[in-house]
This record gives C-alpha cells, structure tokens and sequence, in this order.
C-alpha cells in the first residue's frame, strides 16, 4: 500500500468531511456519487491496510497431531538415517506412495479396526481414505504394478482415529517406519533376515537392552486345533491370545469363555502352551508333544521355526531371540513367522500398564495372502517385513536427551561472520558469499550493525565452532580475526587464502 | 491353517457323505446335528484358506496422485539432498507439521483457490482440511508457538483438488520445498539471501540456464495508483499483470477493460510499465519517472529494488537476476519482494502453452501480514521465503535421464555373496553376518541353491562392484573368491580378514 493507515485515515476524515458538506449544500447526485465513491475507495484501501482481526477460534493442531520443532527434527532424523542405513546394508529400495487410496482399497482389510480410519469428504469424484498403515498399500502397490519380487523400506506417516494417548506417544499422525520382503523364496531365509535387520536397527539406537521373540501363526492354529478349539474360532482367540502381554492368563482366560464360548478344560490347555517360552529346545519337545505331533500345521509352524532358529544362530542374534508360545499379534493378514521386539527394562515393570504400553519397538510377520486381495485373478506374492516403532523410539530417546539435559545442535552452521563495530554488513555479504560458494556453512546477522557481544553469544548458543569477526584495521591489512568459539582463541587469516584456510580448521576438528 | 485346500476339501466330501448316510438312516437328530457341526466347521476353515475374491474395482491411485517407484524415489532423494544441502549451508532448521489442519486455519487464506482444498469428512469431532501450501501451517506454527524468529526449510507434500495435468507434472498430491526466514531484520538482507539460496539451488542441480526475476508489490501498486487505478482493483488487476507469463498483453488488457473495468487509456499506461525489465539502471530510471516518483509506495518499492540489487550485486548473482515489472505471483498475502525463477530454455519457446507451463522452477516472496491473522493480538512476523518446485525438477531430471538412457542404481549394495554350487547356503549367512556386523553393503539369493550364471547376472544388471563367489576347495583351504564384477577378474582373501580386506577393496574404488 503507497501510505500507512493513518494518513489513509486523515484522507477519510477530509473526505468524509467534503461529502457531507456537499450534502448539506444540496448538491447534485453525480457529484455527490462520485466523491462518495471516492471514499469508499479510500475505505477499501484502509481495510486492505488492516492489522488482522482477533483469531475467533482456539488455535491448535487436530487432536492426536502434533508439530515437530526443530530439535524433534533433528533427533527424529538422525534416528531414522541410523535405521535407513541398516536397510540400504541390506540392500532395499525405498517407494512412496499417496497418503491416501481409495476407500475400496482399505475395505476389509484391517476388521473391527476399520472404524478408526480417516474418510476425505466426498466433493464430488472418487471416495477416498487416509492410509491406515504402509502395508495395504504396499500390498496395493504389487498387485497394481505387477511386481512379483521387491525389498523395500517405507518410512511415512498413518492416520487412526484412535484415541489418541500423546504422553505415552500414541497419535492419530504417526509415522511407521517398514522393512518387507517380497517374492517367492526359500524357507526361512527372508524371515531370518527380518530378525537380523530389528536386531542390528536396535543394537545400534542406543535404547538399552531388547528381546525379539518369535511365533508362528501355523504354530498357533495347530495349536489350538490340538486343544480343541473349533476352526471358526480361531481368528478370534487368537486376538484373546494377542492380550497376554497386557492382561494377566486368568483374564485373557475369562474373555474365551465367557465371551468365545469355549469350555474350561479347552482353554486350560491352550493356558499351558502359551505359558511356554525358549529357544531351540523347546522346538524340539514341543516336536515330540503327543498333541501337537497330530497337528500337521503345528508340525510345519515347529519346522519353520527350527529353520529360522537355526539361521538365527547362524546370524548370532540367539541372544537377543525368544520363542515365545503367547505371541499372537493382532493382524489377521499373518500367515507365517511373526516378530515382536520388546525392551526389556520396560518389560520387567510389567504390572505397571503404562510401562508395557511403551515397550514394544518393533512388529511383524509374514503375510503370504495378501497382494492376491488385489490381483484380479487372485496371484500371489507371498511377503515378510518389519515395522520399527519409530514414535516410541523418538520417545524414548527425547526423555532420555531431557533427563541428561542434553542439548540438541538443530543447525549445522560452521562459521558466523560478525561485525566488530558498524558499517561492515556489505563487507559482510561479501565474504559470506565466498564462503558458501565455497562450500562452507555460514551465517550471519540479518541486521546491519549488530552489537559484537551480542553476536559472540548468538555463537555459544548456538554451538557455532568458529567465529569470523570483520573489522576495519585488520581489513585494511588484508586479514580477518578468526575466533575459536570454545577456546575463545583468536588468529589473524590472510582475505585471500579465507576459504581454504578455514577448511582445513573445520577438518581439523572433525566437520565437513 | 494346519491343511492344504485338497486335503480340506476331501475332508469336507467324507463328512458330508457321512451326514447324507446318517440323514438317509434317519439317525437321532443330536447325532446328526454333532455331525453338521463338524462339516460346517470344515467348510468354515476352507474359507479361510480361501484364495481371496477376483477384484470388484478398477486399482489405481486416487485421481492426480501416482505411486513412486525405487528408481523415481532415489531420483528424487538425490534431488532433495542437494536441495537440502544448500539450506544447511545457510543454517535452516527444519520441522513438520500435520497433514490437515482444522478447517479454519485455512480459511480465508487462499481467496478463489480456497475450492480446491480436500476437506475430511466429519467423522465427529473436528472439522479437517488438507495442508494447500507449507506457508499457511508454518504462519500458524510461528503464531501458535509464539516464535517470532525462525530460518525453517519444509519439504512435505500439499493437496490441490485442482485439474490434474500429470504428464506436465501437475498433481493433486505433490511435494513442496520452502525456505523461508521469518523475523524483524534490517532491509533486504533476509530477502537478498533467498534469491542467493534459489541461484546456489538451481545452479547445483544441473538443469540449464535459468533467470531469477525480481519484482516488489509497493512498486505494482504504486504504479497502479500512478496510472489512475482506483486502489479497490489493485488485487485484481495485479491478478491480471500474473497472467502476462501465459497471455499476450493483448488478452491481459482485454481482461483488464472488459472484465475489470479499467478505462483504455488506464491500460495503456499499465501496459508501458510492464513491459520494462533490467538491472539497476531501470531503477535509477523509474525513481525519476514522473507519474512514479509522486507515488510514496511506487518510491518505497524501488528503493527495496535498489538495495536488493546491490545485495544481489555483492552475491555474484547478477547475471542471473532480472527485476521485471510484468512478475506479479498469484498470492495475495505478499507484501514486499516477490521473486520467481524461469528456465531459460524453456523460455525461448513461449508460444507453445506446454513449454512455458514447466518454465518456472522457484517462487517466493515477501509476507509480513500473514502470521499476525493467526495471534490473537494481531502481533506480525514478518517474513520472506522461496518455494523450489521440486516437482517440475523431477520431472526435468527424469526426462532428461530418459533420453539419454541413464540407468538409476537403486540400491547400494557393494558386494554379493553368491554360492558357486549346492549346499552352501548356510555358510552364505555366516559370511553375510560378518560383513553386515563389519558395516558392509551386502546381500545374496534367498534361493537355497541359486544358478552360479543367475547371480552374477544379477550383479550385473544391477552394477553390485563385487561378488563373492564361495566354493568348497576355496572354503577349504580358508579363502573365497572376491570377483569384481566390472573387469570379471578374480582373486582369493583370506576368510578371517574378510571384512578388512573387502572395505580396503571398496575403499580404493571409492565405496564408504
């Protein structure tokens, strides 16, 4: 606008004031219109000049969402190149796919859950969902693009109309983070891969001691096949059996009797198996178990698993491995071996619900029926993955950064160029642009002349190593002061040898 | 499930042959009833084991939106890290933010363009709408957190519920990559640094000749006052100058007169301003134009342009940089510099309609109003950003690989482990673990006992540097055959400095 609000307002004033005097004096329509419009215009200028109106609304993110500042920004992306760097190790791509798919495409997926999935308003045109998780879509991706083989890793955000639980780090925005497998293979070796990956991501996120156990989802079916469970029920005692690591045995016992309808001695049985956990051995006398030995699927989930153990000792994660007999996960697409890693200083407070709710960092399993949902004449790409539970590893990690007071570096900058007295801000821009053409991250003060102190303490606040301080009796001499912002050393630099000289500084100490 | 669909099925045939025999036999109803049971719970576990349904709908991705494949997403990585790298070198912090905002945070913002937002549907509770643009959340983050400085880098994908045109790359679902630096600083230092960032950027990214233009909205709408515009059409008519880049200025009078009332001569006056682009000289000239110099607003605006010159000046980007009357942008919100950045090729071909539409790359400008209709004491910050449209450099990159045939290593795996017979995919594992522990970039067949023939052409097809084929009579002597794949040469390590001398190989042929 050409002037500020209160010369437009005197220019309203002098012409409201002619407006009425033409008025009282009688005077013509048209003259009277035109010098009203006038100040209309005048008055349209002024509310284009406007400061904003007060918010008339609580300003927030929906519920369940949060922002990411800078230093969650930087903790969030420096866990996940740790995880990205294990997946490219063992060699996956990387695909993205939209935020949202056609509701179709979710439909029947994901049973009583599909309550919590976000729909677009229909404006007209196709009717649509957010992603509920990365693995439909993935399963969406093969079928549509006829890609029979692929590993690859996703890392993006899910929506779930959950009732959101922020302080434990359960949002209706959250990102997953999945490692998968797909293609026709042998036995156990993609799966036993999967263990490995959670194994190395874990060890190497610095987030205190974990157990991966295993199950096997022929296992349980055979299982409860054994004891006597109908084959109509097993999709839903599984999901009983999948309560165990919140609820104690006798709940999760009441819940198949009362509400599944089985007997009491079925259940007792099922009971004595999922108390079971261990390694190879286990395996084996579980092999001979005069039950389970009838059961075929029983007998090919104990094969399975004595294959991945197996190769699992081959990979020496054994250590960090657990077969545990009451794994049961709660997604009905698994076919195969399932995962779950859980942290074990976490999992010894198990009676605190809080705690065990935080525990698990990372699921999975093998879902070999899936991408047939999608192909038009029902093909298969059997598949196996991973999902690292990223939210409750930034958790974990921020409270532990917040307990040692540890303070995040959010920028990079490796030098700030400062003015020792005024007039230097065009000298400034100068040599700042030699640096960063020359490759080396630099800032400086967006004022013209900002105060010296001011600006050595913007560069301990900000943890910048090295300070460039300009001033006119070195520039004359055709050098500059660098300062060691730690050490608060100084040394002169010769102007034509800048960039070079204070490379080789910054890789003495470590930065590139 | 424990049994094949045969066996299931044979099962299914004895049962209901059996229920036929005890029916014909008019056996006691409970027996009957104890039988049918059974049988429905076979055909029950037959559905389960159902091969899914053939597909009842067209699979695609919603309309606008597209799936990227490995080979586009590491395209795109290598773009957003150079991109990155650039505003890490001038201190950016980055953050997010959710995918929607409540409805209200984006209204009233976009002004005719508010139609093209995705609403949620109302699911209970709040009223939700898609993310339009990053700088609309990133007003409502500064007002909401109270932070009134901030140098932020966002790279997240917007919705546009606008007329897809994907072979010109114009999607519903794209990315956007804002620079922006928000807080109260001297003139022009914020603003000459985001034309430095737009000419670091699309000078790295290797996508031919480009040209920064420059222009400032005091100085449009000084110009409009100048030439007699009455002050409640500046919007408008400035909506009129942004279509120049598409229309002859024939069709922008046109619209101007018939559509927005100006008069003839009005247009006239318009038309010679616009016309005019160059350097600082065509500053000095207009700051004694005398229809210009009278206009306070037309005045402020070339004196930012005279200072934001000598800033560009001292950056070395003047052979990039064009301060040009007729660039206007869309947005209402600018108040100050406003930049846009147009590939030169691209330009010469101005008459066809497709060839202009990808010509603009980079965008941005002045806002200080924004952030203060977000505080509810109306407090400003003021700010300055560019948006580099990272989707149309894809899209470059990508045709430009094409046509010269570049093929995209997706993956980074250094070294394959391949058996040279049977029997050895154990011992497979056992190496691959060491190397993976050792932080090399590995992987093998998940086939028990692959083609020796079939892994090195996969080495090839996908340029792994090495393989490492094993063998018995190499095994047993303690060392494995390392091929480089490239020159097929061979030579043997020792096993129990594997890892060592695999990094050394990697090392020397430039591999980390």
């Amino acid at each position: 606008m050409s002037e500020n609000r209160e010369e437009i307002q005197e220019q309203i004033k002098v012409q409201g004031d002619l407006v009425r005097k033409l008025k009282a004096a009688k005077e013509s329509k048209e003259k009277i219109d035109e010098e009203v419009a006038k100040l209309l215009a005048l008055k349209a200028k002024l509310n284009e000049n406007e400061p904003a109106a007060p918010l008339k609304f609580t300003l927030k993110t929906p519920k369940g969402t949060r922002d990411y500042a800078p230093e969650q920004m930087t903790l969030r992306q420096s866990v996940l190149n740790t995880i990205v760097s294990v997946f490219k190790k063992h060699g996956a791509d990387t695909i993205d796919t939209p935020v949202f798919e056609l509701k179709e495409v979710l439909t029947g997926k994901y049973g009583e859950d599909s309550k919590l999935i976000y729909d677009l308003k229909d404006q007209g045109g196709e009717i649509l969902s957010m992603r509920y998780d990365l693995t439909v879509p993935l399963a969406r991706y093969l079928a549509m693009n006829k890609v029979s083989n692929i590993k690859r890793y996703h890392i993006a955000k899910v929506y779930r109309r959950d009732n959101p639980a922020m302080t434990k780090g359960r949002y209706r925005e959250f990102y997953q983070c999945d490692f998968d497998i797909a293609g026709t293979y042998d036995p156990m070796l993609p799966d036993a891969e999967c263990v490995k990956v959670v194994s190395e991501i874990l060890s190497s996120l610095d987030i205190g001691a974990f157990v991966i156990k295993l199950n096997h989802r022929k296992l349980l079916d055979g299982m409860f096949e054994a004891c006597g469970v109908p084959a109509e029920k097993f999709r839903t005692i599984c999901s009983a059996v999948d309560k165990l690591d919140k609820s104690p045995w006798e709940d999760v016992k009441k819940e198949m009797i009362d509400e599944k309808g089985l007997d009491d001695a079925t259940a007792n049985k099922i009971g004595e198996y999922v108390r079971l956990n261990g390694g190879e051995e286990l395996v084996d006398k579980l092999l001979t178990d005069e039950k389970l030995k009838k059961v075929k699927s029983a007998v090919a989930g104990l094969e399975d698993m004595k294959l991945l153990l197996k190769y699992c000792k081959i990979f020496n994660v054994m250590h960090q491995v657990r077969f545990d007999l009451s794994l049961a996960r709660g997604l009905d697409y698994y076919t195969g071996v399932i995962y779950e890693a859980v942290l074990l200083n976490q999992e010894k407070k198990r009676k605190k619900d809080e705690e065990t709710e935080i525990g698990s960092v990372a699921g999975g399993g093998r879902y070999d029926n899936l991408v047939g949902m999608f192909d038009s004449k029902g093909k298969q790409v059997p598949c196996v993955g991973v999902s690292i539970g990223v939210e409750r590893v930034f958790a974990i990690i921020e409270a532990k950064n917040a307990a040692n007071k540890t303070k995040i570096r959010t920028s990079e900058i490796q030098i700030f160029v400062a003015s020792a007295h005024k007039g230097l801000h065009e000298k400034r821009l100068e040599i700042l642009s030699k640096l960063w053409d020359g490759g080396i991250k630099a800032e400086h003060s967006y004022k013209s002349n900002p105060k010296l102190l001011a600006q050595l303490q913007y560069c301990e606040e900000q943890q910048i190593p090295f300070a460039l301080v300009l001033g006119d009796s070195e520039l004359e001499r055709g050098v500059i002061k660098l300062r060691d912002v730690v050490t608060r050393k100084e040394e002169e630099i010769p102007l034509d040898n800048l960039v070079e000289a204070i490379k080789w500084r910054l890789s003495n100490k470590g930065y590139n």
